[in-house]
C-alpha cells in the first residue's frame, strides 16, 4: 500500500490485510511495553490544516508506538498562512525527508492533490479531508464492528451479510462516506437514515438504502449495527431542521429506541458525542455501545496503516 | 501511589519516600546521559485546559528522560471547546491507552473526579486544579528546602522542626495550600503572611499561624525559609489591595527586609517572578535565592512522581 | 563551538567544519533508517518568540535524529505573555537540563544576550533574530552552493570565486546579512540587487557590490548563483515601491530573466516562495533552482550545528 486516501478505492484484500494487521497491534497495545521498534528512524508529520486533538494524538500514539519520530505541523500561523501553496508545503515536507504525511485538510481531495502530484514521494495518509473521506475512520469502525460480532480471532473475514444502519447528518460528512464504501466491499447491508435536507443529491447512486425514519428503520428487522453520526452545532441555525430538540426528538438514539434494538446490536459514535442531541447519555455508556473500543482501535488500525505504507518493499497502488 | 491529587492527603512515608526517589532522579541529571529506560512504551498524556508552559515542559521533560512518549493535548481548540466533556476526554484518552495523565484544570476538584470516575484507569497527577492544589510544586519546594538545610544525602528525613513563612496571595493560591497541607505533615511550622484580603476565610483552621505584617514576622526570630507568591496581575485592579506599589512596599521582600533575613535563611518562589513588585531583583538573584533549583528539582520530582505512578506494581491509595 | 549566533564571527575553519560534518549528517539522511544515537539524553528547546513552522520543524527533525529529546517553546501564551523577562525564562530552561536552545526572537541581538549572560550555560543557536542574522539559513545556503558547484565529495573547499548577486529586501533581510558575512569569509564575491528604499544606510562598508538594476546585474557576466529573497507583503503598503506588479516587473525572477542566466548559473531562495512576485513558477521549478536542495541541506547543516555543539568537548569560542 502506498497511500490509503480513500475506502472509495481500496480493494477487499488490502482492506482485509490492513485489519489483520491492525489486530496484530491490538495485541502489541495489551503488552506491558506498547511499543515496536518497526519504524525506528522514519519520520511521520501530522499536517493540519484544521483543528483535531482527538485525531492527531490518535495518529500520534500510533506512530510512537512503531518508535517513528512524530513532528506535529498545524498549518495555523505558519507560512502556510502567509501564503505558502500546498505544493511548497509538500515540497518541503519532501525534502525534509517525511516518509509519511498525515494530512486533514478542509478542501475535498487536498490528500488526493498531494499523493498524485509528485510534489512529494512519501506515504500520504488522509486523515479528514473536507466533505470527502476520513478512511481510518471507516476502517477503525469496521475493525470494531468485526471484533464484536466475530471475536478477536476472525482474521481474514469480511461483513458479509452484516446490516448497518446509519443516522444523521449524512450530507456534511465524510465519516459516512468513507464507511459507505467500506461497508460496502466488505459486504455489509448498509441502510442510511437522515432528515431529507441532510441527505445528499447523488445518494441514489450508493450502494445503500436511504429513509427518513429511524423508528421505521429500527422496527424493521432491527440492525446488527447503528451507527449514529455527530450533528455539528454550525448546521442547527442553518435551516436543516427545526432545531436540537425537534432533531433528536426525530433522529436522536434515546433511551427508548435503544431499548427497541435488539440485545446484540451493537451502537457506534465517532465522536466527540453530543449527549442529548443525537445520542443518549445511556446509549453512549451501555454495554451495547462501542465508542470507547472504536477509539482504542482507532489507534491499532493507525499503527495498521503506518506499517503498511512505511516499513518493507511499498508496493505501488 | 495510584494517583498524585493532592498533599492533603499525601502521607509521612509516601511523602518521604517521593522525595527520596527525586534525590534518585536528581543523580539521574546529574550524569552526562540524562536518561533512563524506565518507563521505554509508557504513553503520558499532557491535559492542559489552561496554559502553562513551565510546568508542561517541566512534566514533558521529565517523561522523556524516563524514556516515556509524551503526548501533549491542549485543551483549547481541542474537541473539548466543542463542548466535549471531561468524561468523554477521560475515556478517550484511556481507550487510547494513555497510561499516565498530568491534568492542569482551571475548577478545583477536576483531577479528583478524573482519578475516582473509574472513566479512565491511568495514573492521574494534578498538575494544578483552580485555587486548589499543585502537588508537584509543593514536593519540589519540600525537596529543596530538605537539600538546602540538610544536604542531598538527606535520604528518610522529613522538615522536622523547619520554620517556613509564606507571604502573598494566599487566598488565590494552589502553591500555597499544597505547601501548607505537605510542610506540615513533614514537621514544618508554617506562618503566613498576606494582606487580610487575600487571605481564605477558613485559614483558621489551616496548621499555621497567620499574620499581617512582613516586618513583623521577619523580625520575630528570621524564619528558616521565606516563600514569596506570584501576584497576578488581575488581581491588582479587583479593590484586594491599593495597588502595586503599596504592594511591593507592604508584602514585597525587598532589598532591605533581604538584609534582615538570617544569612542562612532561604528564600523561595514557584516562578515566573515579577521582579521589583512581590520580590526584588537582589532578592531573586541572591545566593539565598532558590528559584533556579526549585525549578530543576521540579524535574527531579516529576520523574520521581511519574515513576512510582507507571513502574513496578501500582498500589492502591 | 560552544555557540551558534552569527556568521559575522564564525571564523573559516569552524565555517568549513561545519559544512563538513554536515556532508557526514547528509549520507545518514541517505539511509534506509535517518537517524544515529549520538546526542541520546540530550535535551534540545526550540525558544521560538516568533512563528516560524518551518525552521521549527527543521531543527526537531535534526534533534530527533541524532536522538535527542525536543521540547518546543512557543513564548506565546506562555509566562513570557504574562511579563517573564528573557533572564527569566533562560534560567528556567538552564535549570531544566536544557542542553541547547534554538532561539528565535524578534529582537537583534537577543541570541547573543543569551549566550554572553551566564544566565545560561547551554549551547545557543540563533534561529533568526529580528532583522540582524540566521546563520543555518546561510550555511545552508553555503552548504547548497558548493555542493551544486563541487559535487557532495568536495569536504574542505571554500567557495573561492564564486560569484553570488542577491536581490530583493536587503534592509529587512537577517537572510542576506548572515549571506553576507559568510559568503565573503569563504571567498566569495558578492553583488546586492536591490530597490534603493530597501538596502541599509551602512551598506557601503559591507564586503559587496551594491546596485540597483537587476538587468545589469545579469547581463554583466552572468553571476554563479541568484540568491532571491522573500518579499513581505506588509513591506508592500509601506511606500518602500509603488507596488507588487512594479516590484516583479524589475526586481524579480520572471522567465525572461531565468533565460539570459547562464545555463549553470543556480537559482536559490529561502521560502516560502511568493510565486509571481519575487520569483516565477518556471524560475522556482527549473532544474537550475535549489530550493528544495537547500530545505533539505538545511536539515543536514541544523544536525551538524547540534553535533557540534553537544558532542564531545564544547570548546570555548
Amino acid at each position: 500500500m502506498r497511500h490509503l486516501l480513500s475506502t472509495k478505492g481500496l480493494d477487499r484484500d488490502d482492506a482485509i490485510r490492513l485489519l489483520d494487521v491492525a489486530e496484530d497491534m491490538a495485541d502489541v497495545q495489551g503488552r506491558e511495553v506498547k511499543k515496536l521498534p518497526t519504524l525506528r528512524g522514519k519520520t511521520v508529520v501530522n499536517l493540519f490544516f484544521e483543528d483535531s486533538t482527538r485525531t492527531r494524538i490518535s495518529f500520534e500514539a500510533a506512530a510512537k508506538r512503531l518508535s517513528a519520530d512524530v513532528i506535529n505541523f498545524s498549518a495555523k500561523g505558519s507560512s502556510v498562512s502567509k501564503g505558502e501553496s500546498l505544493k511548497d508545503t509538500a515540497q518541503t515536507l519532501a525534502a525534509m525527508g517525511a516518509d509519511a504525511v498525515v494530512v486533514r485538510h478542509p478542501a475535498s481531495g487536498a490528500p488526493h492533490t498531494l499523493a498524485s502530484s509528485g510534489w512529494i514521494d512519501a506515504g500520504i495518509i488522509n486523515a479528514g479531508d473536507g466533505t470527502h473521506e476520513h478512511p481510518t475512520q471507516a476502517l477503525l469502525d469496521a475493525f470494531t464492528i468485526r471484533r464484536r460480532l466475530h471475536g478477536a480471532g476472525s482474521r481474514g473475514r469480511d461483513l458479509d451479510g452484516v446490516t448497518v444502519t446509519i443516522v444523521g447528518d449524512i450530507l456534511h460528512s465524510r465519516v459516512a462516506r468513507s464507511n459507505v464504501w467500506l461497508l460496502d466491499t466488505l459486504g455489509a447491508r448498509i441502510r442510511l437514515v437522515a432528515p431529507p435536507t441532510l441527505l445528499p443529491v447523488d445518494v441514489s447512486g450508493w450502494p445503500a438504502e436511504v429513509g427518513f425514519d429511524l423508528d421505521e428503520a429500527i422496527d424493521a428487522g432491527s440492525p446488527d449495527v447503528v451507527m449514529m453520526l455527530r450533528i455539528q452545532a454550525e448546521r442547527m441555525n442553518a435551516a436543516f431542521f427545526p432545531n436540537s430538540r425537534e432533531y433528536a426528538r426525530r433522529w436522536g438514539l434515546d433511551d427508548e429506541r435503544l431499548a427497541r434494538l435488539r440485545p446484540d446490536s451493537i451502537v457506534m459514535h465517532p465522536g466527540p458525542m453530543n449527549r442529548g442531541l443525537e445520542i443518549s447519555a445511556a446509549a453512549a455508556d451501555s454495554p451495547q455501545s462501542t465508542v470507547r473500543e472504536q477509539v482504542a482501535n482507532g489507534v491499532s488500525v493507525r499503527m495498521a496503516a503506518l506499517y503498511l505504507l512505511l516499513s518493507g518493499d511499498r508496493e505501488d497502488s
